[in-house]
């Protein structure tokens, strides 16, 4: 199943139907307006599509009009005899119920035919109400969402009307739809069409009333028929006389030319105005901009202007292969946060925070507290993005240090520990908490303020997983390890004991020891993104090394300062003596901004380490995909370490959205969601995938490790001669290419990758992929359809592993 | 007029019954469920009010209520007989229309003295649907939603009906709403009942299906009427028996009690888990947070646990008096604004966005760069709030700097020039932008960077307008100035040629030739909060001042490099000629995340001093308070200090949700309501009472710098004992207490006047204000009412003006 792409053509111009409410006259004013079409020129053809009708045959709605707007080309994919709604009618059918994929794939189909045989003007009636249920149950408004047609509106002429046509134009804006046009009946004793006319203004939307029809035959038989026929006849005749309909499909017509009008200025537009982030506006053309139209679950609706046939759409699904900078998680265009976050807006815009509680702030850092599956974790400060709340944890970690240590930062450098290629955003403090590399070392205030240690990197590579070992602990170990499951890499506890845990542990001390008594320096933290450092290249870290830098951290507080010893509880401040709260060494902070919330599979990545930080922080996935959040939580002891009768020794820091409702509340909604899927099972089948065949698996990590990867597209992909490594964990999967120019930012080879998963024009869908030096990687949504992600498996092993 | 506080009381349950549409049964749920709880025990009272009723008086609902739950108190507010919408009704009976206010403070008077008279369960019945107009057409949705009652939801069972009961609890959500149960009648033919089940159920709401009711009567006669009211009778008898209504109301008062007990608990519940921003634990208390139920328009709906007589609601309305920290301007729960908030979330979700564009993104650049009235500003750059802009202004600015001047920043300090006071965030990258002070001093890696000037500030003080110099400057310059009017001293092109103007430069100049000749400083760039320095303690600087040293900066350029000349214009990169848009001297950056966008009564605060920054940045009220969003725009000659075949030359900065496409979108419909406010006059009213009525003033300025707050407050003011000095601007007012400790963070005198404004129990709503040391401040929104700060002014007036 290939997704669709949304429905626009410069020459067909598309719309689709949606009622106000049921019998509002949909379907009239469908014929009043291919009527019109009809009757405008020579050149002009009109189609109309009900993809899928209930009701008698006899008074089916493209029947009518075949009646009354002659030489309209009329469809309809699905009917049903019983006048009830869709989702009841197939059950009384006894048919197999058609999918939402193939009814969108029939209505796209359809439209591109009658694009490419000279349809002007198209309109796909929906049935029912804007909410009213499709086949399978679900609302229409959200099945048909991913063709994004214009809509053209048919208003409620009754009594109540002025308030289900308002409703329903809100139904649909909160799904994305763009409302070109507002019908109704003309009724003199309500008046809605005045109201609404004045509604509809204001936003721009123009609105038509018509006459109202002849009422309907109270019984239906060969005689009423004949009467009704004619009754509307000399109705539309009225209609096309007297309304100016021609204005409005003028209207209507610019309103899609301007969309494409626009869309196609975009890329130029943006070129002239846009300072892109991350990027070197040096050689770049407005070419080299994508519009996105819209986007909708794991696909953008990008805009494809040239080298189109007639019937082909201008817009093109493209899977979204970065998961949009690893933010998405429930899919773009998700109804439910779209609602949470209107909920939010609704009931509280922003509300100041110092001082205050907001339901949706607490609900969110209660929800983290209890979820996190870190006891240490206690207390939660928000920021706005996953750079100003790894500030914050280094202004957390810096603090506790300097105060247990005694030690005044003003007068001496406190640094970081922390692991090479690490990254923890773009603003200067937190850019200082990595080495020195071509992201920041040409910013004039950036000082690296640090010691970074290499360390061995897990990858798949023929088949088989290896632990490479940077150059001074392959002296000492011999050679790199090997291990035929990801379960066997991450067996962490039985791996302490190896011989390459004592050999970690000892190269760290001894390193750390170094640093503080031969170069004097001083360290206030230890920062680790968990597993993998995205943006420093999708490395993937031994976990054992990670897990051996925090227990030498921890066990030997000595190597930081001479007089330190580890602190013993206090049962007064930890009502829980038997957890373990109270930092030793250095505080020990967690970036998991990319790595956190189900990104790898589990809801925090520290649980692969064992370790539990002092502070983590979460961003990103935390929202779903929507609005900028951020939580850094802390033990309740790096929280004491501010406290004092000092306003000035507080954590001053704060922005002025801090906990704003609105992000709180959709990452309320976002985690509940993400929780239930894992309550409920939904990754199983993955889990089963990854599940080790081989004996000798440590009992309980059974697919404790997965990937909505498949293994065998990791397996085979090792194998691919131009593949360097490869490896997959929760939704990343991240191939290393050989290069022969070295890797790093001028690498060449994954950006040919790159470039074979964007120009697959084979009516199949693009992938969008982001490419760091050497490494391609693609990430997917939690809810990503497991077709979709085989049939993107299917173009890598095409690119990589055919002979061509 | 007061703001009516939401509804809420612990004894007594009140509901809002709200429709699907018109029609769908409301008055016989609202009767059935009555009648239950008149039924239930002689302890309950049950309450029917009708605030707007219309069609026939012997068909009211009250009376319905009357007939067939026997005991029920009704009310009706206001009854208008014909069966058509209130605001239709209104016109017809040529009476009075009541106003929305007095609508709302009946019902909550209403409310008010049931619970105070022992009714234990009240409704309160809507018209027609959840959009039907009210007497003053606007939605009912939004005429009750400042009392935010719980909803009972009446779904339709009709054809249709599963649409418009979804698209009117879509509607309802939008707006901040709880729907606490749905109710419908159950139709075994279109079964809505079982698919609104299911749908409500993912949503924990209980759905209670309904028998039929009987038919109504074809005509209304003595004869009709009788034997409907019998079958009506039978059928709420048959109800009774058969429907679990009894387990549906301990529902109901279960999710009362819950919201109570949640509010009661927030407090407690914060204290243990929120790490507030800018908050010294130390020695808080959960008593020393407020609950925020919900906020609407300028108002917090503040929890109050203690100290109520049984008829007072525990919610209270409370002016946000600090704008939420200056964010807000359109108001809270600004249905335009949620509803905008929605259509992004529901067409994109987010997008990631290098290398690609959106509307949203491109719509809110394009506004900027024209509507912003400064030339130079062609680029833009998007992060997510003021810090982070802040941070990319800086890179900006001391690349653009080094590249023209060669200097090597990994080598040397590169400085930035400022004024003393300023505040540009809390990353620490802008924190060292700051000079030493209690805000950052004690943070472990606040290295500031730079020299920052000591400016006059203005005042008013014994209603003149008073311009007090630094030590320095008051020395050469005799005597701290004077005005009599605001408009005065933004005379600035005639003051350039002052004795002032010209001291101000001199001393400028000579001050950074000492700095850089004699100390060695290199600086970067200049960086303004252009008239107000918020944080800083809302200091109002001499514009005069800030325009000198602009002057200074850009006409002297070989004060920063003795090889400096003014560039000329290169015709070939920039097409206007005329107008300048190359940096001279330093590259100027303004901070107008707190100044600009009509905070001060215009959109860019730069237009007070008349020139043009290389560098602005936006944020705060660019999203209208709703969601963290932030612009750098910067000059064509900036962007192309960035420019080169290298990628590690670009600006390599970025956050995940970068332009995210709900900030954007929320940001173009504030941004044009602001505009077009502007243009349509919204604010004369407060322009005229702040024109100058002396002679002498120049042509030109008339009523150009104004405030909402009243001019003869701010001139009563500064007449009072206990102040020091006053000033309004814009949304702005500023009141500096005299404090014998000497103001600074320990200042009490403005926390006794806080204090104050919060305890006026005397049935008016409270003020929320911000303290900054001796300075107590106020901020509207740009669509605050007259009326309401008048009002405040009136208990600011108490406070400091009256004897007592």
């Amino acid at each position: 199943m290939s997704p669709v792409g949304a429905a626009l053509w410069r020459s067909l111009r598309a719309h689709q139907v949606y009622g106000a409410n049921t019998d509002v006259g949909k379907t009239i004013v469908s014929t009043v307006l291919c009527n019109a079409i009809q009757r405008q020129t020579s050149q002009n053809q009109a189609a109309f599509l009900k993809p899928v009708s209930t009701g008698p045959l006899d008074d089916a709605d493209d029947r009518h009009i075949q009646r009354h707007a002659a030489g309209t080309w009329t469809r309809c994919l699905y009917q049903f005899e019983e006048p009830v709604s869709p989702h009841i009618a197939v059950q009384q059918k006894k048919t197999t119920i058609p999918r939402d994929d193939d009814i969108l794939a029939s209505v796209h189909k359809t439209l591109s035919d009658w694009a490419g045989s000279g349809v002007s003007f198209a309109l796909v009636e929906t049935a029912g109400g804007v909410h009213s249920p499709g086949p399978n149950a679900n609302s229409q408004a959200d099945l048909y969402r991913p063709l994004r047609l214009p809509v053209v509106l048919v208003a409620d002429s009754r009594l109540g009307g002025i308030s289900s046509s308002i409703s329903a134009y809100e139904s649909l804006v909160v799904r994305g739809y763009d409302v070109h046009s507002v019908l109704l009946f003309r009724d003199e004793y309500y008046k809605n069409h005045e109201y609404l006319l004045n509604y509809f203004q204001k936003k721009s939307i123009p609105l038509v009333p018509l006459p109202s029809p002849p009422p309907k035959p109270a019984t239906w038989n060969v005689d009423s028929l004949a009467r009704d026929e004619e009754a509307m006849a000399a109705y539309y005749g009225r209609v096309a006389q007297k309304t100016d309909i021609m204005s409005l499909l003028e209207q209507l017509n610019a309103k899609n030319a301007e969309r494409i009008d626009r869309l196609e200025s975009m890329a130029r537009r943006a070129h002239a105005t846009i300072w892109y982030p991350f990027t070197q506006h040096h050689g770049m053309e407005a070419k080299d901009i994508t519009p996105i139209d819209s986007a909708y679950d794991d696909y953008f609706q990008t805009f494809a202007e040239s080298g189109l046939s007639p019937h082909e759409s201008k817009l093109r699904a493209t899977f979204d292969g970065s998961a949009s900078w690893w933010t998405q998680g429930l899919g773009h265009g998700n109804p439910s946060l779209a609602l949470s976050a209107a909920y939010a807006a609704g009931r509280y815009g922003h509300v100041m925070f110092p001082g205050n509680i907001h339901e949706p702030a607490l609900s969110l850092a209660e929800l983290l507290v209890q979820s996190i599956g870190n006891p240490r974790l206690r207390k939660v400060f928000y920021t706005d993005n996953g750079s100003t709340g790894m500030e914050v944890a280094v202004k957390m970690g810096l603090r506790a240090a300097c105060d247990r240590y005694g030690w005044d930062a003003s007068q001496e450098q406190i640094s970081i520990l922390g692991l090479k290629g690490s990254y923890h955003g773009d603003t200067i403090g937190v850019m200082d908490c990595s080495e020195p590399s071509t992201f920041n070392q040409k910013v004039e205030w950036y000082r690296g303020r640090g010691y970074w240690f290499d360390f061995p990197q897990v990858k798949m590579s023929q088949g088989v997983w290896k632990i490479e070992m940077p150059a001074h602990l392959h002296e000492s170990l011999g050679s790199d390890l090997e291990f035929s499951s990801l379960d066997g890499v991450f067996a962490v506890e039985n791996r302490l004991q190896s011989a390459a845990g004592k050999r970690y542990k000892e190269y760290i001390r001894s390193t750390i020891h170094g640093l503080v008594h031969k170069h004097g320096m001083k360290f206030g933290s230890l920062i680790m993104e968990p597993i993998i450092l995205g943006a420093g290249g999708m490395l993937f870290c031994d976990p054992l090394f990670q897990r051996c830098l925090a227990e030498v951290v921890r066990g030997h507080p000595e190597l930081f300062d001479p007089s330190a010893t580890r602190p013993a509880q206090d049962p007064a401040q930890d009502p829980a003596p038997e957890v373990e709260t109270a930092w030793s060494g250095l505080p020990i902070i967690f970036d998991e901004v990319f790595t956190g919330l189900y990104r790898l599979g589990r809801k925090s990545s520290a649980s692969f380490l064992n370790v539990d930080a002092d502070i983590a922080v979460n961003a990103k996935l935390l929202t779903g995909g929507l609005v900028p959040l951020c939580t850094t939580m802390a033990s309740d002891e790096i929280f004491r370490a501010f406290s004092s009768p000092e306003k000035s020794d507080a954590l001053l820091h704060g922005h002025s959205y801090t906990a704003h409702a609105v992000g709180c509340q959709v990452a309320v909604d976002s985690l509940q969601t993400m929780i239930r899927m894992e309550r409920s099972g939904s990754w199983d089948g993955y889990r089963q995938d990854w599940t080790p065949t081989q004996t000798g698996t440590p009992a309980g990590s059974r697919g404790d490790v997965w990937s909505v990867w498949s293994h065998g597209l990791v397996s085979d992909l090792s194998h691919a001669p131009s593949v360097d490594g490869v490896f997959a964990i929760g939704t990343v999967l991240s191939i290393s290419l050989k290069d022969i120019q070295g890797g790093g930012y001028t690498s060449t080879a994954a950006r040919g990758l790159q470039q074979r998963l964007v120009s697959t024009s084979d009516g199949k869908f693009n992938v969008h992929s982001r490419v760091l030096g050497n490494v391609l990687y693609l990430m997917s949504s939690v809810t990503s359809q497991v077709e979709a992600l085989r049939s993107i498996e299917g173009l890598l092993r095409e690119a990589l592993l055919s002979r061509r």
